[in-house]
């Protein structure tokens, strides 16, 4: 499991440079052709740390289990589907960043599959803690921290895609505050 | 071998987000040309399930190996032969879902891909137990289960193609059925 | 070094399916269509045998090694600078090998790609076993039939090569024949 | 750590074919067409040798590791995100290098990601080496060697940067140059 899993998050993360498309008018003037494609580069990097978060994250997770049951397997692999789609809404936005109405709806499908990730991260958490699946070994004061950090993110995203109804560019750099809110303080076991 | 298998079903369902193309029209109207794409992400998400299936039905079977020979080495070529395939029909079918004759060829090549699949998981399977690859330790009851578990859906794929050629949605929407069947009761041995 | 090396050997024969797109009038007629485009399902087949023969040859490699030397790890990048080049020759002949001019090209050069594939390939085995890096406990018999496994292909290439710049579809033909004489009848250590 | 790091430079080197596209006009003269592209043949190969490199500085510093934190964990990611970023800037120069102006954009935007990748490289062994994370028993000369190995490099991209605004073309060379320092010396513990 951690072989796809890692694998995965390997793949998407380093897929999102496709996105990045040779820009418009490149022939004529390279470096305002190249600096006007800020939004996808933008994009770029507030996807590739929330990736990093989400896979910081899913180490972590991993690395307090002593076993996994199928119900594990399956949410699991539901936070792979979501992980593995954020390319797709990373392109959208970086496309749509300078179309009033297209970043809406960009930026909402992209702040909702963050959000999905998130949520089903803590999940995964969640239902290792409830069903037994953690090491023996492992000190409460551990387990409830974990649960701790994977939780705010959850409500920050809630807040952070209304607020990209009318401000999208302010929701996407709040996106990426997330990100590395949860890359900075990481702890792993070991 | 294994990090062979491992790495090929983790890139081929990561690619799948690939197939995804922004949407004509997305300057206009983005929700509209995003919500008028369904059935790229029905064909992904069913992708993304029957290589979720296929992968952990592979991980079950090695699981049980003690030792592999230049055949199974050959079949299990064959195997990522078809899984790493699957992304193209995939696409075929995403982009004709709306086009009434076209369809009916893509959900063909498609089923027929999936049960491609299906069939050489499970001849890798039957040809492990048959050159007495399985670990001695194997019980004939976890042998037998395993077996029964990876033949069903290969008749249920013959029964949804011939479905598929009239009612191309409902066959897909029956692979999705299949992939689910084998995921939820997934068992690994550990 | 194992790590990156089975990466992209998976990486490689994975991609090569992005090689394949959708037909052009495929919304008219989808059969004809996709039956059309058999020129790049047989460069697909052809290359996935012959990524998979170079990874199989490769592993058997590894498994005889006690070590490696700078030099090994410099040889090796150059073989998987050649097999993560191979999807774009495959593209270059799936694209014209129905255009008599441009397919000769096309099949020479990826007749050239998989010659030095398999020359790098032969080329990492015999420094191996030159630099004393071999384990000890190989037997004289076991290097002297891998040595000889890997050379014939070599002067089957020259000789297809040649052919190709008559019949270019024989050609292909011909290095689908040498990547499964690899595959047959491969024998691994463990 | 190293499943993420290890996956990301290979799909990193095996992306990089992507960016090699079937070349215009090659129905008609598919020999002329295929040589005219000589400048992403050039950034190819340059690229793939970058990330060897990188990836082999990488592999020497992980194995003198006895553990990792939290910040290197950070600086790995930064790491990840230039290898990762690397085949847009590669696909940039590829298209440009007979295009005057826009190729001095571009080579200057290749380097910045080169010497971005080398000085977050020193900084990754430098950071280990200052937070005491190198295994114990490590000689101060393989320590001492292993920094001096790290800085030239940097030292390098900043004058070839600086001769790339004037002549491209050589620039390109020049950082094939470094990588194949990095390359050709390379020594690893174990």
């Amino acid at each position: 499991m951690e072989a796809l899993s890692d694998g995965v998050f390997a793949i998407a993360i380093t897929l999102l440079v496709l996105e990045l498309a040779v820009p418009v008018g490149a022939e004529e003037d390279m470096l305002g052709a190249v600096l006007a494609q800020w939004p996808s580069y933008l994009a770029y990097i507030v996807s590739f740390a929330s990736i990093g978060a989400a896979w910081v994250a899913h180490t972590a997770i991993t690395e307090y289990l002593d076993r996994v049951d199928g119900n594990f397997l399956r949410l699991n692999l539901l936070v792979l589907l979501v992980v593995s789609f954020l390319p797709f809404p990373t392109r959208l936005l970086g496309e749509s960043l300078e179309n009033e109405s297209a970043v809406r709806v960009a930026a909402t499908l992209y702040g909702v599959t963050l959000m999905a990730t998130a949520a089903l991260v803590a999940a995964l958490w969640r239902y290792a803690v409830g069903a037994g699946l953690v090491r023996a070994d492992s000190s409460d004061e551990d387990v409830r921290v974990l649960t701790e950090r994977l939780t705010p993110g959850l409500v920050g995203y809630v807040v952070i895609i209304g607020v990209g109804v009318f401000w999208p560019v302010v929701a996407v750099l709040g996106y990426l505050v997330i990100a590395l809110f949860v890359l900075v303080p990481v702890r792993l076991r070991r």
